[in-house]
């Protein structure tokens, strides 16, 4: 049987990159041992275990680190296959990858509403972001989660960035951007999601969070 | 047994994620109808397939869409299980994987060396590309290939963008960035990989893609 497995987890309260990796191990019962990075000020554990990009999250299993939230969620689904994340359909597989991908590599980047330095830029950025979020709710039509009937890998994904992040961004600034008359699929997953045990533990706290993602929009405007 | 599968995909010609995705298609053995997109002048099937992105490569395989050249790549290799091209244990899948990533996300940015207006900024760049393409010297030490004796994801992935385009483009305006010395084991695994049939006759005709990527470059320095 050899000996229990030793995962660690390196990473940042407020990542929603974090989140879904600590979600996932949730998911699949996991004992994990977790470890706050300071961005500021970063461990000399944390760069010797990803020199390339020197970011969070990183899980070490066993002594073996592996890097990147996409590709630790994919790491932990084939590691540990019970209560499997990611569809078994090929197809639904990768509608799930394209999915995940559109929200890290696009959504987040209009998201930051926050970041546009005039009223336009910031308009257009909630246009922008609402277009993209329609994808989303044309994928949830008819479904629970994402993933179906439970919670699956683009849940974590889209769930730890857009309510469980940029919402928070967007109340601390008081704009609405997703209404529920606008986006009515997307506003019961939502509330489905409030409902699941595991990823309610792993959100960050609430009034934290706003205060936080204040700051940190601030921060990176007059840089 | 059902009738035979309808593969079809839609690319470029001088496209690394085009070529990549036929390189993987030949080397499962699947027949498949190519269709020759114009970027200036996309088909209505192609933006009829992909409203999101409206990018080539897109997989088309019985009336399913797929799109995104990794996603691509994941899900021929889980749709024909027979010459896996991911490695098989979880933890070597997710460093083909982060890997391939470090290739599209960076060394293609850093590589096009062309773009850089100064010779200062080019210096630049091609500094930044060797230490990219050191990590990639290291996962090779003691390999035929990524994929060790067969290749694999992350030759095809890095096979596309690096000796097959982006050193093309360095020969057609006379830049040396990886020679034999520095990168013993690169160069190498280029000889090797100039080996593989399948490989070769994916690659676009080397005068004619050298002078496209010699346009390309000037026409987004112009604009």
């Amino acid at each position: 049987m050899g000996k229990p497995d030793e995962v660690k987890l390196l990473g940042i309260w407020a990542s929603p990159f974090t989140r879904r990796v600590e979600m996932a191990l949730k998911l699949k019962g996991i004992p994990y041992g977790y470890l706050e990075e300071d961005l500021e000020n970063k461990s000399s554990l944390l760069l010797a275990l990803n020199p390339i990009h020197k970011k969070i999250p990183v899980l070490v299993h066993n002594g073996k680190t592996i890097i990147e939230s996409h590709v630790i969620l994919e790491y932990i689904d084939e590691t540990w296959k019970h209560n499997p994340i990611l569809p078994q359909d090929p197809f639904h597989r990768s509608m799930a990858r394209v999915f995940a991908r559109l929200v890290d590599e696009q959504i987040i980047n209009v998201g930051f509403i926050s970041l546009a330095k005039t009223e336009k830029g910031r308009e257009s950025l909630v246009e922008k972001t609402r277009e993209l979020i329609k994808y989303l709710e044309k994928e949830l039509a008819g479904n629970d989660y994402f993933g179906g009937k439970t919670v699956g890998f683009l849940d974590l994904v889209a769930g730890s960035v857009i309510p469980f992040c940029l919402e928070r961004a967007w109340e601390g600034m008081g704009v609405e951007v997703i209404t529920e008359e606008m986006f009515p699929e997307y506003n019961k997953w939502v509330k489905k999601l409030n409902e699941v045990e595991i990823v309610v533990a792993c959100i960050p706290p609430r009034e934290k969070h706003i205060l936080h993602m204040n700051k940190m929009g601030e921060k990176i405007r007059s840089a």
